[in-house]
């Protein structure tokens, strides 16, 4: 069906006021950034809010954008404000915002989409073409002082969750997309590859949607059995080995019959998602959720006479975020024992660097001391 | 899943300057309409456009607001323009508009929900709770010389496709919506309960959805022929009997098996209701359509032993509209047919009396002339 | 689309050679039930298994029987042996049976489809029209020594399970079975009314799914407290007042904001059942699960309006079974806490009597001594 | 969640008791064909038919299996009869059956599941392991003067098909169910690689469907014309050129916007694979229809960030072959001019060579002569 709104022109955030001063934690080209006091944002609409960060988390692309400037055709052209795993406090409505008040602690959700288009109207407003996402050129990101949302990318923390815990519904809304695509069901056997922080989040999210067995696999001994004890029921540690064979092992020693239900790819690695496209089920479903090369050598017979779904997960969408809040504050998923660092904004490289060297699983960024 | 936004405040349409004239037909109260000079709508938003409206059909809705003064607990408080089945030619647009011009015509979407809430978050803007409905109480509605919409509410027609027929979309994404609903897939067997407007476009749908047998229920012989020649494989005239005896007699003389794969009702009438659910197969599926009694007798065991799926319909929401622009153009489905009469601006109480009267199939009202 | 098999003839079972001694216990017609000496059933295929029943749940539907002699139009004109709520061990396997063995503690599922209608076939073998149910007119139930069915209508039971709770899984099966067809997501409101066992099941399942909120509803406050303290989050006792405000009282005193996301009836009441369709949200979803009135008064324009889903549930199918021995397996539902009684197999009229009168939650009857 | 028959054993048909004369066309090995007088099979159950075959066209599997003795790991150790799209008429029917009588002129779907393990009871038969297909080693084939298959494959013909139509119902099926797997939905584009017979037939289908644009695209200008005549919208030459400049120049001339909704690959060759990812919209489907390579270089990260569905397609399954026959009868699809030639039983070889030199859409090969 034609797309009746293709090209609806988004404006940059503009600043046209300046008031008081806004740290920012700036990237001004590859592996260069720099600390700017920018003037703090301005509601842009009766809807929106503004919102004092207080911690921000350090995610892979973010990295990525520091290291190399671009991330595929997203390019770096002007400085650009890092950051967009953020949770902070309220400290300015618009006159329409009917859902927070001044001084409540919320996530913040940093995709704003265009509302307006086939996408957003059919409920996928995760793939809109005009998405205007945090610290993705060209829009500056959420390691700031301040930083403005609509409310309903808002998400009020209840009493029992932190401001850290609110910083990691970003990872964890991207690890319940994911498991929503694959549509995980109780019952299900899942296998997981990687066993980063959005694989744990994956396995976490899988184990409270029902999943019977979840099972990490990973080449690193330590990471296996950190997942273990988080989240997975079994453990299975890659070798060299040929993709089918590796499937042949998996299947037989994590006692998946027929092959697995679901198996999820937070890896990136090609050996991986060749390995899982074997260890399938017939009718099973395979997700993509890590990055890594554009083509790859891939199973597309297996595929077919198998009848997989074969399926691309992209950031998070509708409903995501507010389940990611609920689970966490239902206890039925934990994500403090993610959190293995925390650094002052003022030694935000530090915090790159030590993600960039692989240490922890995940690191915060305090918010601006006043 | 708690509601995010749960009550973003609609503004009523404001008019802060007068522009001109935009005559317009407003109903004051029950059964008490005059013609008024309004300001021309301002557009709201740099998205918006203004449509010179060409063609209104009208709507049973319209009629029972001008004979009641109020449907359920939507009451006429304040003077409002009735209408909301319109055609028009766009006159001007919005500065980040990019898919219209000045000049093109348009079917017009009269309902524009909030996009912010979790329904239309979620893909379903058609219940979203904030939704500003032309003619419906406190919004005004399309019988005026100009009407401001969002362009993305906005279709062009194509070449082949005339203003009255882009008049006749808005009851046609009706008929979409509820089809939809039900789920018809190719192969399908369809009965339909009501000949009027809904019900053949319910008809003509199902048929461009591919259903094998489209059955029309009537009381009324010239309906029901008019049906068979429209859209119907087969036709049933209702009797006074049981709901049982007739469902079992329609099922034998329409050769439907088991029993109907879906039924929809397009009538309202309780009798309907009831005979559908006996006449349907176990695991089918039934639309309630119609609008009728808010209470009935309702076969509910019935219902839960044959496991049927039981749904509501409402207006028509995400890609309702461009679909039914598309079968149209496509020729897959006609509605010239369905037009039976044509009066001009300052005759509309007229038009009103005979739809009133049960006169003809659809009746449209010009647009205010220059 | 048309059935392709719309009448196999189902033989009723036959036993061609008597083979030793199956103690029976017989209903001969309404209130009055024997002990009868039987043949034990042949295996009719060589992919059936004899199982030596070792616990049978009462259900309300055996009791009905008993008392009435006919549920509906089902009516019992021959001598039936009652029960199909059970487990066993197997004491002989077919030729071709490859999954099971003598000794295996099974738990068994008492309806066997025809495997060759359009139902079957597309995966809903719960509603074949051509289904052999134990103790369903004119199909013998499990409340025999012996019990023969195919192998993959028994459930092997783990280790960690016992014989008792595997009699439970019939029961948690037509909770599971609610369950999918209400599609409860993690994060839902899911309101249950009816405290039985039904609806108790049902809640557990629910929680088990990842519902956030579960609400039973019921009259009786000890059923309430029960409830609570097994799966529901919050409750909430019916009063005597209207469906809306009684609805609106539900809505408001639990938190449900615009609405629930689904509700359950698991009661078969006439007000629960209006309350229900007043207490949902736009879009929400409705499974009728228990057994009532054939007719009742249905606020079907609410159901319209608020485009609900509304759905039968009829005993249990594809993947039920399955699905609760593995939550029962994994510890993520409980049921000995629901066992409230056990009876010798002499004393089972006993155990009907308690049931009828209301005594206890799940009464269990023994196996046969030897 | 676990098979729970896992490993039924599927007995090879047996042919206990010579009954007259079944002249069949048995592959001996690769590259050898001969006539064979086999026995009339007897019917194994009494729910089976025996039916006279009349026609049967030939795949390109029969082909391959002629020319290489093998299709993957399915390899002819034992002669074999070829042959499984086939239509003819009852003969002999068992004592249960009642749907069909002798005389009856039927398309027989050549593929029997076990109809008791977890994806049979799903409602996904075609992706049963333990499927008995016909000409799949070990099962013999159609292309005898009989063929036995239970009742509920056998698709009684309307007076209005003939039988060179019914043997047409085996690839129209093909192409039904790689259009459910790609859920084509009314108003959608889709685009098909490859314009041999199943190409052909699932733009037919994608049509009858409601599709709103059916792209055809492959190397040849006659195939493309045929395409057009026959069932496209649009015709696309693929030139030597990348994938994703041949995919944003078909996107471009075909007008298909923001990409295509829906792509299909009935061409299994790995550059059509490629360019078919590159050329779908954010949030679109692709179906692997066509074999080729078990291997091919795949842009899994377009896949990924455009949250592409990708699914095999096998065979077909539930309510496939009965839309099939339907949709022919309701002259929704033509399959006769497909049908580009008719040989004689006793020149089948001469038939299994034209297909191999490409010659013609579909040939048919007729029963034997009494």
């Amino acid at each position: 069906m034609g797309e009746k709104v293709s090209q609806l022109p988004r404006e940059t955030p503009k600043h046209p006021t300046i008031r008081a001063s806004n740290s920012s934690f700036v990237l001004e080209k590859a592996s260069s950034v720099k600390y700017e006091d920018r003037p703090i944002p301005e509601l842009k609409s009766p809807y929106d809010v503004l919102v004092n960060v207080k911690f921000t988390g350090i995610c892979g692309s973010d990295v990525h954008y520091w290291v190399h400037g671009a991330i595929g055709h997203f390019i770096v052209r002007d400085p650009m404000v890092l950051g967009h795993e953020s949770a902070g406090i309220v400290t300015e409505v618009g006159s329409s915002v009917t859902t927070l008040k001044k001084g409540d602690r919320v996530a913040m959700e940093p995709g704003v989409p265009c509302r307006r288009c086939v996408r957003c109207k059919e409920g996928k407003y995760n793939i809109c073409a005009h998405m205007a996402f945090a610290a993705t050129p060209p829009f500056d990101g959420t390691l700031a002082k301040y930083y403005s949302l609509p409310e309903d990318f808002c998400y009020k923390l209840p009493e029992n969750l932190s401001l850290e815990e609110g910083a990691l519904v970003e990872p964890l809304s991207v690890g319940v997309h994911i498991v929503k695509q694959a549509a995980v069901r109780p019952g299900d056997s899942v296998v997981v590859f990687g066993a980063g922080p959005v694989g744990l989040l994956c396995m976490a999210v899988a184990k409270a949607f029902g999943a019977n067995k979840i099972i990490t696999v990973d080449i690193n001994e330590d990471r296996l059995a950190f997942a273990q004890k988080y989240a997975a029921t079994h453990a299975f540690r890659s070798q060299r080995e040929s993709p089918a064979d590796s499937a042949a092992r998996l299947v037989k020693e994590c006692g998946l019959g027929p092959g697995a239900d679901i198996i999820i790819d937070a890896s990136g690695a090609e050996i991986c998602i060749q390995t899982a496209i074997h260890a399938l089920r017939v009718g099973g479903t395979y997700v993509q959720g890590g990055m890594g090369k554009n083509d790859i050598t891939f199973p597309i017979m297996a595929m077919c006479t198998k009848e997989l779904n074969v399926k691309g997960s992209f950031r998070y969408g509708s409903g995501d975020y507010q389940l990611a809040v609920e689970m966490l504050a239902a206890g039925r998923i934990s994500v403090k024992e993610l959190i293995t660092g925390k650094v002052a904004f003022t030694e935000a490289e530090r915090a790159f660097e030590d993600v960039k060297a692989g240490k922890g699983i995940k690191m915060l960024i305090e918010g601006v001391k006043d």
